[in-house]
């Protein structure tokens, strides 16, 4: 199967808004496949699409009007979480090859996806609207102490080492009001240990610089030097 | 790779609860593997964990206390979506084997469990408070209208074929709930053409089954012949 799949000369594409405001920034999910080729050591390129009517123009490529999408040479992928895996095919730094390594991988990776984030961004997103109850308390505690009690015993979700599904993990637990929620001392020092790493400070610190970038491109098409 | 990969004499083993109420039943997501499972022509057999106690007396093979996981000989997997792209490694009728294909389920795939039901999960369970207000109504809305978009244009999500993307994203959405909310006809159409297949009827009607055995077994225990 190996000979049919890309090599790993094609031109790696990161697709993502040109610009977003403050709030997001440090936490736009192109991050995410930023991080992996970093560990990776892929090379890749950054491309922006324009932030005002980000809702409809680019439905082409991302049927939900979402970023980030990856091209891989002939290969296009919306779904950051398809991309992450997609990148993890072309490198042993994400997953591990031996099938038991492998399947301890996805089944984390997939944990993060639908049973952490599928209670957490909902969770997060009612908390927006500032009432003082919010309906997915109760579950996203459950998950969260779940989650507590596997982390106590290890340092690595699968394999025992670093794979594509601790940085997933770990970018949905870093989300401020997720990680402060609750006193969970194993969690907390897993989210500082993963994104410790050289590779996430980096992808960190371009994506910020990125959108800073286009803060002054921006500020010259609105308010042109006198 | 292929060599290292289990070869598919391997037992599959698919573990759920021996028995659940009415209210679920046709809806426990060991129907997915059940389903992809009939639909690769693999064998398999279903195990069950029992009903009382289920949110601890299963933690050491599901971290969060959830089911199905399987079992494939020596490698054991929690997280249905897991599960479903193990198999799919398995068999090309799941999953195609040209990168382009692989691609394109990857990403529909990742879109059922972490764009559509990390939204459509958790509407559905603030709507079961009862409550007039659910904070993800919008939400909701919005990702279910972008899919109807997407499904009049085709009749399947990847590649021209069905494949396991199809298979997930028709279970997220055959939720009543999900499947009644809006005037949707091109997604109730694609509904009815994924689960009309043969593969989900007899794992539907073999789930069911499962669960009505139960409810022998126990009135056998609780209420012994006089």
């Amino acid at each position: 199967m190996q000979q049919t799949w890309p090599n790993q000369m094609s031109e790696l594409v990161i697709w993502t808004l040109e610009w977003v405001p403050q709030g997001p920034r440090g936490f736009v999910r192109d991050l995410r496949l930023r991080w992996a080729c970093e560990e990776a050591g892929l090379a890749y390129t950054v491309r922006g699409i324009p932030f005002d009517d980000r809702e409809t123009n680019h439905l082409d490529r991302q049927p939900f009007g979402q970023v980030p999408y990856l091209d891989d040479g002939d290969i296009r992928l919306f779904e950051s979480g398809a991309g992450l895996l997609h990148l993890a095919r072309k490198s042993e730094a994400l997953m591990p090859r031996d099938p038991l390594g492998e399947a301890e991988t996805l089944q984390w990776f997939i944990a993060a996806l639908n049973s952490v984030e599928m209670v957490t961004v909902p969770w997060w997103f009612l908390g927006l609207s500032g009432g003082t109850e919010n309906g997915l308390d109760g579950w996203t505690t459950s998950r969260l102490d779940h989650l507590e009690s596997v982390l106590g015993d290890r340092e690595w979700l699968a394999a025992d080492r670093f794979t594509v599904a601790d940085l997933l993990m770990a970018d949905v637990l870093r989300i401020p009001k997720v990680r402060s929620h609750g006193n969970r001392p194993a969690t907390e020092r897993y989210v500082a240990r993963v994104t410790g790493r050289p590779s996430f400070k980096k992808a960190h610190a371009d994506q910020i610089a990125h959108f800073a970038l286009a803060d002054v491109h921006r500020s010259t098409i609105k308010e042109p030097p006198t």
